[in-house]
């Protein structure tokens, strides 16, 4: 798979059911942190994800230390943020890089967003902006990556 | 405002409301033309607008034909659409642009399609891809506008 979406305790089932349907359009995986605020297997999240959800690629994690435990995050990381000014489209990314998104009310834990600095990304917004969909979000940023990376997705 | 979206007959309400917000946050102006498949002052629009809503740079038009009479359409406008190769990243977007996408269940009219085929545009997917969600795909092409034409956006 080309690159990994990581959302990290995800609050809205339809949310999480659409970003399972981009994943698999955009071949991504999809790794979901827990606590999440509901029941993987409920209606709402397959209704959002239609007859994709069956075909992804999807890895659900007990909590952020059993994530990083199991994957091998360095500078192949990239944290999506609203409290840096770097957009996402100045990010290099590269095939297999993880893209990592928080909750729809709180974002990534700032702890984590401390610890990678640097690999943090943003979707530049008007000064009427604060926050987009995180669906929405999710696929600006992972549409960005495949942009970069295109001559490799067309072969797949 | 930047760039123009144009939703031609949409149906689902959480689509439009969370289009609305996502333009509000990108400085884009909003056309819906009807026949549409809600109510546009249903809670469930303004529900996933949040309080973007009432900030929004909304038109809605009766008809195509309306739209068309009302706005000057050229080389300013591209579509959005499954049944093209050209991605839309391809395209290279001026400030004013119109974006058109088409219901969640059927598309751009095909007359339409037939009538700009040159502007035609779609999101590349896997093969086992086959359409992504309206508001998704929404933000996708319009924040590439928005990347290519970044340092007029910075200024806003």
């Amino acid at each position: 798979m080309a690159f990994n979406i990581v959302l990290v305790h995800p609050q809205i089932p339809n949310n999480t059911g659409a970003i399972g349907r981009l994943c698999v359009n955009a071949g991504a995986s999809l790794h979901l942190i827990k606590p999440i605020g509901f029941d993987i297997d409920e209606k709402a999240v397959r209704r959002a994800g239609l007859d994709y959800w069956d075909k992804l690629d999807l890895k659900v994690w007990e909590s952020i230390d059993e994530f990083f435990t199991c994957n091998d995050i360095t500078d192949n990381a990239y944290f999506a943020t609203t409290k840096t000014d770097k957009p996402y489209f100045d990010a290099k990314f590269k095939e297999g890089d993880y893209i990592f998104f928080g909750s729809e009310t709180k974002g990534i834990p700032e702890d984590l967003l401390n610890k990678y600095k640097a690999q943090n990304i943003t979707i530049p917004m008007t000064k009427d902006g604060r926050s987009l969909n995180l669906a929405i979000s999710t696929g600006i940023i992972l549409y960005d990556a495949i942009r970069q990376n295109y001559s490799t997705f067309s072969e797949e």
